[in-house]
């Protein structure tokens, strides 16, 4: 059976697993992202990692499970990358040195198999999109929430990366929610800056005065049991988000759009405000587009690596041959 | 030599041309659009006026022009177009009766070649991407800024055309130059209300209390004659425009962005605050994005109307054979 190895690599956790043509992972495995100790030492813990998956494979592959040609290992990274040369073009410093990185040549030396690089959110958005909630839909707009904003546009299966692999930075567009305020790019006014995870905190201090709240997930619980500053912060990151979405259904007419990160589990309430943004945003020849909660859960990233991987599987067999 | 008809069909005029692989424009003619008088009278015109310019053509071609190889009738149309069925998906009364028109049905028909039919600004977008600026950039986003402000996303010499083929409307997207003013969509706070010509001279009239203006065109003129008033108003529309594209630039990372539209030539006032706009909103990273004007003026949508006939050509041959 024709497989990849799906990587995603993380802040905090690498994740890896073997997906068959079909999205399906057959078998997975994570470990804690050396995060302070440079690109040689996360590199090698990634050929480590896929390394104990593909031995594991071996062994139950001689008892009864179906044995796998595996064309390839997709990698979707933390950064901006290179798409082209497989190396990393800008990061933030969570990764100690991470920017410049050649992953793709350091990897396929290691690993001895083909290898493709795009950026996590990308690698995600291509998950759902092909096989996940996107999987009927031609073109899907994919927006991820949680600590930052981002997402993609995938287009026939092809995730679109843009001339410095930058795009997808959805969080730095104007919103009228988050006027006057100062975004993490050193702009302001930007979605980021009202609609991520801490930005939802920010607002929930400043409205409260309690200055001990810095998780997200406190605050929509807040915001569950009645506590009427949380559900403000709560509804405005929702009504940021869905008003995003909406200018960006006028902007760019996908068939579906998907919401996905931390913030998309963060509930009905904040679906809610989302989705009332869009209905004001969104022209009305549009309204039948669906929006929907990815359905791949932490598995899209390292799925949409894997179909990376096999779609450029014949290209890198004869690169490399 | 290979060659298509391209046919741009706006509210007031519709124009056409004969247009080679290479995007040169051979003969081109054109006429008033019958507006008022429905679709019939519409498409006989578009019929009369591809015939008379054929006519010529091939009288030219006896004596001592290239000869032309006709592929097929590219439509760049007024409208949301539903480009697989080649037929009007919806329209503003510009053209009487204009939605729910089977404009390909009707010019295959009329014109007995293949017909493909696409949104006007999508068409101008396309040709400028595929044969203007845009001819060396793998992905172009186009915004056209004049009566209405528009464009279209292009991709390996592909529109993206959208769901409902509704893609590119750009002037509805947030804008905080526009807050709290209404939209000509019915939502408010969107781009258009500030940076179309119309909305120009609103912006202008309200700050001069000079209720006679209603041409973008003589309040670029007043501007430039040193009117605070005129100048603020181009001001506001540049810079608009300009913050506009930084943020679909930051959500997309084109390889060139391209400004059409009647304002792309009103001056270098307009010019240097949309520079100054898209520079304060667009990631640093994307720095060396080329922001440029359009190069093929008004032959664009003719000259992207034969793309798009030429790059089906093969499909409809077969499809009509």
């Amino acid at each position: 059976m024709r497989a990849a190895v799906g990587v995603d690599l993380g802040g905090t956790k690498i994740a890896a697993g073997i997906v068959d043509a079909d999205g399906i992972v057959h078998a997975r495995g994570s470990v804690p992202t050396p995060a302070a100790h440079g690109p040689g030492a996360i590199l090698d813990a990634v050929v480590a990692l896929v390394g104990e998956l593909l031995e594991g494979l071996a062994r139950s592959a001689s008892v009864d499970a179906p044995s796998f040609e595996i064309v390839g290992c997709g990698v979707g990274s933390a950064g901006v990358i290179d798409v082209e040369r497989g190396r990393v073009a800008s990061s933030t410093d969570t990764l100690t040195g991470w920017a410049g990185t050649p992953v793709r040549d350091v990897l396929q030396a290691g690993l001895g198999m083909p290898v493709a690089v795009v950026n996590d959110v990308h690698a995600h958005a291509l998950g759902e999109a092909v096989h996940g909630s996107g999987r009927d839909a031609r073109t899907v707009l994919m927006i991820a929430a949680g600590t930052g904003v981002g997402g993609a546009l995938v287009v026939d299966g092809r995730v679109h990366t843009g001339r410095h692999g930058a795009s997808g930075h959805f969080g730095h567009i104007p919103s009228p929610e988050a006027a006057g305020r100062a975004c993490t790019c050193g702009g302001a006014g930007h979605l980021e800056a009202v609609a991520s995870g801490p930005a939802m905190c920010a607002v929930y201090r400043k409205l409260s005065g309690d200055g001990s709240v810095d998780d997200g997930r406190e605050v929509v619980r807040r915001a569950e049991s009645g506590d009427p500053h949380a559900g403000a912060s709560v509804d405005l990151a929702g009504a940021a988000i869905g008003r995003a979405i909406g200018a960006l259904m006028n902007a760019l007419d996908p068939d579906a759009v998907i919401v996905g990160g931390g913030l998309a589990g963060a509930g009905e309430r904040w679906w809610h405000a989302l989705r009332s943004g869009a209905e004001r945003e969104r022209l009305t020849l549009l309204a039948d587009t669906p929006i929907v909660a990815g359905s791949l859960g932490t598995d899209a990233a390292i799925v949409g690596a894997a179909v990376l991987a096999m779609s450029q599987a014949p290209d890198l067999v004869e690169g490399t041959a």
